[in-house]
Formats: C-alpha cells, sequence, structure tokens
C-alpha cells in the first residue's frame, strides 16, 4: 500500500551489492544522496553470477505494457563478475564469453527497442568487480570448517573487469572501472588489497570509497540530469511553508512524473 | 518500470529519519536487514513537523482501492517530535497536544477501519524524540551567519518524547523509547550528550546505534513475524542451484505476498 511518490534507482548485483547498505557503501550513499527524490533498491544478490541473475532481472523490471502502473527506474546500475570469475570447480563459474554475452542481455533487455521490457529513459550503468586479494580470500577458505580451497586468481578477475569495459564499450554503456584505482591505491601489491577488502573479495569502508568515488564521478560525466544538485525534492523544503498555506500544500498532488499517479487511482 | 517485487518498509519522519542512511543510520542498518525480503523507504523530510508531515502521509500511502496496485507496507515506523518541539517564535512550532493528536492521526490513518487507508496487516512502531544538548545546539546557532537564537529547551523536548509514550500506550503501538536509553548512556548529564549528537540535535553513530537497539528489540518483542530470521529470501540463495535448474529457476515466479503481481499483467 505504499503509493506511487518516487521514482527509483536499482542496484544489481552480487554480494558486493548486497552488502553495499553497511560499511558506508554505495547503496547507503546513494539512498542518502536521492532522499526525498528517488528510492534507492537493493536488488543485489550474494552469490549469483550473470547466469542466475539474469532471469530475476526480467522479473523485477516491469515489462513494457505494465511501465505507467509502476515507479520507473531512472538508473540501473549493473555490478556482476565477482563470482562468475569463480574457477571451474565452483558451480558459479562462468566463462568470459558468457559473462559478456549475459551483461549485453542485460543492457539490452532495458535498451532495445524490440525488447519486451524496453525503458528508453533508464540510464545505465556498469561497474566492473575490484581486484581479488588471493592470499587474503585463501586464508580465509582455508580457516573454514571444512577448510575449502582457493576459488579465484587475481589474474581472472582482472579479466573479467576488462570484460565488463569491452562490453560497455559496445553497448554504448558507462563503465565505472573500480579495479584499476583500487590497484593503484594498493600500490598494484596484491596483499595491500586487504586495506580494501575485509576478506580478499568484500569490501569494507575504504574500498567502497573508492566505488562511491568512481561512481559519481560516473553518473556526473554521463548523466547530468541525475545529478541531484539539479533535481527538486518531490515534497518541498520546509521552508515552503514560510510563504503558502497548509490548505495548500494539502491541494498539491506530490508525485513524480513518469505516469506514476496511475496505480494510486 | 519496477516490478512490484518486494513489500515495503517505510521510515517516516524528519531530519533524524531522512539522515539515517548516513552515520550507519536505521535506515540503511534495515535496508541491509531486510535485503532481497523487503525494501525499505526513506520517506524523512528534513525540518517538517507533524502538523506538515501529515498531508505527505496521506499522499504517499495508498488509499484502500489502490492497494492491490502496489506493494504492502509490512512496517511504518514514525518518528517525530525533535521539531515540534522548538519554541514559539520558529514557525516549526507544534503544541504537545496538537502533536499528540497528529500522531493519533497518523496512526489511525492505517489503522483505522473506516479510514481511506485502513491497512490491516500494516504494523506501526513509533519512535520518541532523542534529548537534545541545548549546550551544543546553542553554540551550533550561534555560531550561524547571521547567529540564531537557541530554539528548543532540553525539558520541553523530554515532554515530547512522553507524548510519544503516551500516543503509543492509548493507541496500542509499540513505542521505541530513545530518549531515556540515551540520557542514561550520557550519565544524566546533558553536556555529555554531545557524544551522541554531532550538533546538539542530529545524530552521529552512536546516537544512531541506541536508536537501533531500541527499534530492533521493539520490532523482536511486538511483531515475531517482522524478524528478518524467520523470513524467506524472495529469490533463493545460491545454493539453490545446486539441486535446481536453471529452467525450474525461470518458471517461477518470485514475489513477495501482497497481491504486487497485480501491477506486472
Amino acid at each position: 500500500m505504499a503509493a506511487n511518490i518516487q521514482d527509483t534507482v536499482i542496484l544489481f548485483g552480487d554480494s558486493l551489492t548486497e552488502g553495499s547498505w553497511t560499511h558506508n557503501g554505495i547503496g547507503a550513499r546513494l539512498t542518502n544522496r536521492y532522499s526525498r527524490k528517488w528510492d534507492v533498491l537493493n536488488r543485489g544478490l550474494s552469490g549469483y553470477n550473470t547466469e542466475w541473475a539474469l532471469p530475476v532481472l526480467r522479473q523485477f523490471l516491469a515489462k513494457v505494457p505494465a511501465q505507467p502502473l509502476v515507479p520507473q527506474v531512472r538508473l540501473l546500475v549493473i555490478w556482476f563478475g565477482a563470482n562468475d570469475a569463480v574457477l571451474p570447480h565452483s558451480p558459479q563459474h562462468v566463462t568470459i564469453a558468457r559473462f559478456g554475452e549475459n551483461l549485453r542481455t542485460m543492457v539490452r533487455l532495458v535498451a532495445s527497442p524490440t525488447s519486451s521490457h524496453y525503458a528508453p529513459d533508464t540510464k545505465i550503468v556498469l561497474i566492473t568487480p575490484p581486484p581479488v586479494n588471493t592470499v587474503q580470500r585463501g586464508a580465509n577458505l582455508a580457516g573454514r570448517e571444512p577448510p575449502l580451497e582457493l576459488d579465484r586468481t587475481f589474474e581472472r578477475t582482472r579479466e573479467f573487469a576488462e570484460e565488463v569495459g569491452r562490453v560497455g564499450q559496445s553497448e554504448g554503456v558507462p563503465v565505472v572501472d573500480v579495479w584499476t584505482p583500487m590497484w593503484e591505491a594498493a600500490g598494484k601489491e596484491e596483499k595491500a588489497l586487504e586495506g580494501y577488502l575485509y576478506d580478499g573479495l568484500h569490501l569494507n569502508e575504504a574500498g567502497y570509497k573508492i566505488v562511491w568515488e568512481a561512481l559519481l564521478a560516473t553518473i556526473r560525466k554521463n548523466f547530468a540530469e541525475l545529478d541531484k544538485d539539479g533535481m527538486e525534492y518531490i515534497f518541498p523544503h520546509w521552508s515552503y511553508f514560510l510563504d503558502h498555506s497548509l490548505d495548500e500544500f494539502k491541494a498539491t498532488q506530490w508525485v513524480c512524473g513518469g505516469g506514476a499517479a496511475a496505480a494510486d487511482a
């Protein structure tokens, strides 16, 4: 029974997305940044690769006929690769070629005029996986009960990050490269990545800070209309009441664009 | 175009709510806690009192006929008082009696069978304002350009916190008392509240931690069905794929209850 007041930003990815409302991550930061403007939804799926996530995307994005009845997606952030890049002994394993194909399918599901889910006003951003710290990850897995083998290599995750860049380029979608600035912040030393990853794979606050800065720069550079400074609140700043009556306020319907009012008949 | 996949939790209040996705606040924590289950929406309105906020509630909650078309609100957290309690020279000022009446109207908007917005399955929790630190607040206001007079008293905010308790009692709605544990944590010394408030009024991480612990205890005590440990994910844990095929996954419609599928016709 939440009426459709605000359009949305959706963060779609694996555990790096799902956990991004902790450690002052990008989910928490975007929610705060777009407060009173857009709702930010967590569609992170811990452990998922692109193969399993693609059918999820088809379900949580509305098809064209239903779009006027639900909040618009103004920004869709797609962030995979950390699980796809596992070694072949894991069921999460996906080949690089298939990973790129799945990312392309995700983008086209929204951006292709022939798609059942075509939404030309939805902006898309891809994020690369961060580098993996196999020293830390190996120690973490070896310490489990029972101990587990190392499931990722530094090099393979790097290749998946590069593949995200290629998909972005060929599809005309901006890519947030978090791999490069994090690797450089660690002085290009794998062990030093522990300053940004709490278990060799998942980001701590310093790691999410790098992602946030790169994401914000990408949004500002590519989508000026998504910069919150140019956006008005849905419900006005409280100083509105200094020169407007409560009756005038009550008589106004404060909703986002995008046909959102349709469902509140 | 976000299909209605997950029901919602709504945080409704003033700047203490709007800012609660920073400082590891209750918004960020609830979003993380309910990830893959419910969406947590920020309906915090910095500077608003209950007089101005009440018409907002009427707009963002769906009326009865529209409820089957939109996500259900499983939990509505109402947190006001910090602005209502300002002194009469401010336009934000509301009398205690009117504050209590507004809170009651908010609760009944959802809970009364005769209400246009009646939603019997929505659980409601009220939160009290925290204590104010007039030493810190006074210094903050005096340092502005131009300098402003102190706009709150310790005692008046305490009375508003007590009024929230009375409303909860008379309406049969659980109240999260954050005033008392924060006051006790400060050793009942106003100046020591600076350990929990960054400007005498707004919460820092230690302050939000007290609110979080009290909120979580209240949810667990009163609404066992809202405890995430008893809830299933909407989309399953990735280990699902160890013994289910991708085709089986694709053929399943993964949505919350609550008629949410209606809008994705």
